[in-house]
């Protein structure tokens, strides 16, 4: 593997140095930020995961905190989710798009008060967009990035390693709600979210200077649990059919493409991009992203998206793939035109070495 | 040094396959996108860099192109310097700002046709910052990224390489201005700029398609110059005082701050955050970028910012720093509060291991 050359510029997070101690081997970088891929291996920390706990630093999960009388309406601006019923409490799956109802990104957004919320952003600056918006429609808001950070508890036993932390009260937060814990003085965010199909909890860490204290009580509670520091892993996020943002989905790509549909009310919301994905919705995509199980050898991820073909027509691309020990074949996400989606259809894709038979699947192969 | 994870999200570019077989060894990130930071050593990829001549892979220098009835208006509203005189065929180096007057990005803006433009952005989304104030002020415009990928020809002999393969006419072009030049069939835009101080020309590679035939006419043609793959080099550039944007300064940081007064005029030019720079430029800044010479043993460039103290008082920060075998010293760039600026200054850096004699320049050690 390449080395990464480390600067300022790809930022530090409050849990950096605890990484490093900790033996990380590999990062990604998102947000312009620090990102742990792999600490021991990428199959023996998935294992990890799935029978044990781990503390992933997922500080590059940005805040774009958006305030002011006009806050509610810029954050419904940018997505075509229906935001109407979204209560204080409740964090919403909610793809950002443009005027030609292209994705942005696929943030969570926070509804932190009646004015006030929190993007919780994958891979692009979605602050400049949002600053972008606020300035030319003049609106009574303010965008900013406040000093939150986001510590990830995944796994089994998430629950029991947060209560250790937190109090017993945090095992009462349903799915995609959140609550508040006292730590080190400060109130903490905690939602019950994350990135993987193990379950668990995100901390939206208050304040950096807590970042090491909180990174060391939850290391030294979770101590009889075999918590280890970790961080996304890619064969478990394929497995649960998981979105990356710039990998499955980029902005060439439409929410309906992503698969994403059922959570777009165009013919209800006053968002950026209406008529294009009003007119999207009418006609339906001409593509959509599958789960995909690759036959043959263990393939690694492609740096490249890899072409589907039926015959020697290209039909498609597989954005994702890696092997998976539990499932015994490589799983992968793609992209698969109209014509070829339907589950069971057989396909094939060139790895440059050799062509693999690919079947395109309806459901994830976890989760 | 630490691994890099590959996924498809860390584009790869039309060069990546090339560097990869030119045994490329470290990358960092930027813009999403591979940027190459290594391939022998930092240091001996300086010393080839300073006596011969360097293709590097720069694609990650996105291009957002802005074009249509309202396109000036747009360039002209995201910077504060005036770009009312800028010809067609012109390069103008045009920090970016928000509402604050803070700096969003430092890109060169490129004048193709009276509404036609290219943004050729430093590390953030401005393509996102573009679209906002176009759906927010209503302009017509369109905003876009192009199958553009820079490659720059970088080194003493750069004129050389660059006539080989593209004829003398690109000797006649001047700095920081730009002609064309017919490779492959295709007309792409040759400018003679690019992050370094030796001196050269960024090609704008004009479709993907074309990036391995274009890298390797220039390959050959430029074997007996010694040519090499190469990369900004962090040496280099500090030595030369080329800033870096999310290093040397970032969002928290005005153009003032960043030493660009000198390109802001917005007693003049209608942009966004003219009142915030206007009562900075009648002020003056609280601190502002200055090179450094730092003693003791050779520094790596600093993970995280390193605080420049005077007495036991912060009085700035080091945001980049290398030692530099041409000078003999640690070369380094840090921002610095008015009351300490003054060159000839000596402050104290302590890098967790020693404090170390800090002395503040006037002019970059090279260029």
């Amino acid at each position: 593997m390449v080395q990464l050359a480390l600067t300022r510029r790809l930022r530090a997070t409050p849990f950096t140095a605890r990484l490093e101690a900790a033996g990380v081997k590999a990062y990604s970088v998102y947000n312009h930020m620090l990102l742990p891929a792999m600490f021991t291996s990428l199959e023996d920390d998935y294992r990890h995961l799935k029978s044990a706990v781990q503390l992933w630093d997922v500080s590059c999960e940005r805040q774009v905190e958006i305030f002011g009388p006009d806050a509610a309406r810029l954050v419904q601006l940018m997505t075509p989710r229906d935001l109407s019923r979204q209560v204080v409490g409740q964090c919403t799956y909610a793809p950002t798009v443009d005027a030609r109802g292209h994705i942005l990104n696929d943030p969570v957004t926070i509804k932190l008060a009646e004015d006030r919320f929190w993007v919780s952003v994958a891979d692009s600056d979605i602050i400049l967009y949002a600053k972008g918006l606020a300035t030319g429609f003049g609106l009574a808001v303010t965008v900013q990035e406040p000093d939150i950070h986001p510590l990830a508890i995944q796994g089994p036993r998430a629950d029991d390693l947060a209560a250790a932390v937190f109090g017993d009260a945090v095992r009462d937060i349903r799915f995609f709600r959140f609550g508040t814990v006292d730590f080190g003085g400060r109130q903490h965010l905690v939602s019950r979210s994350g990135y993987s199909v193990q379950g668990g909890f995100e901390v939206y860490l208050n304040g950096s200077d807590l970042g090491e204290p909180l990174w060391d009580a939850l290391m030294e509670a979770g101590q009889s649990m075999d918590v280890r520091a970790g961080g996304p892993n890619l064969i478990e996020r394929i497995e649960g059919g998981l979105l990356s943002f710039g990998s499955d989905m980029t902005s060439e790509n439409t929410p309906y493409e992503a698969g994403l549909g059922k959570y777009c009310a165009p013919d209800r919301v006053a968002c950026i991009g209406r008529a294009a994905l009003l007119a999207e919705a009418e006609r339906g995509p001409a593509r959509i992203i599958r789960p995909i199980a690759i036959d043959g050898p263990p393939m690694s991820t492609p740096h490249e998206p890899l072409p589907l073909l039926a015959g020697n027509r290209a039909v498609g691309q597989v954005t994702s793939a890696v092997f998976s020990p539990d499932y015994g074949t490589n799983v992968a996400l793609g992209m698969v035109a109209s014509s070829h989606w339907d589950p069971g259809t057989t396909l094939e894709v060139r790895d440059g070495v050799q062509t693999r038979q690919a079947l395109v699947r309806d459901k994830p192969f976890a989760g």
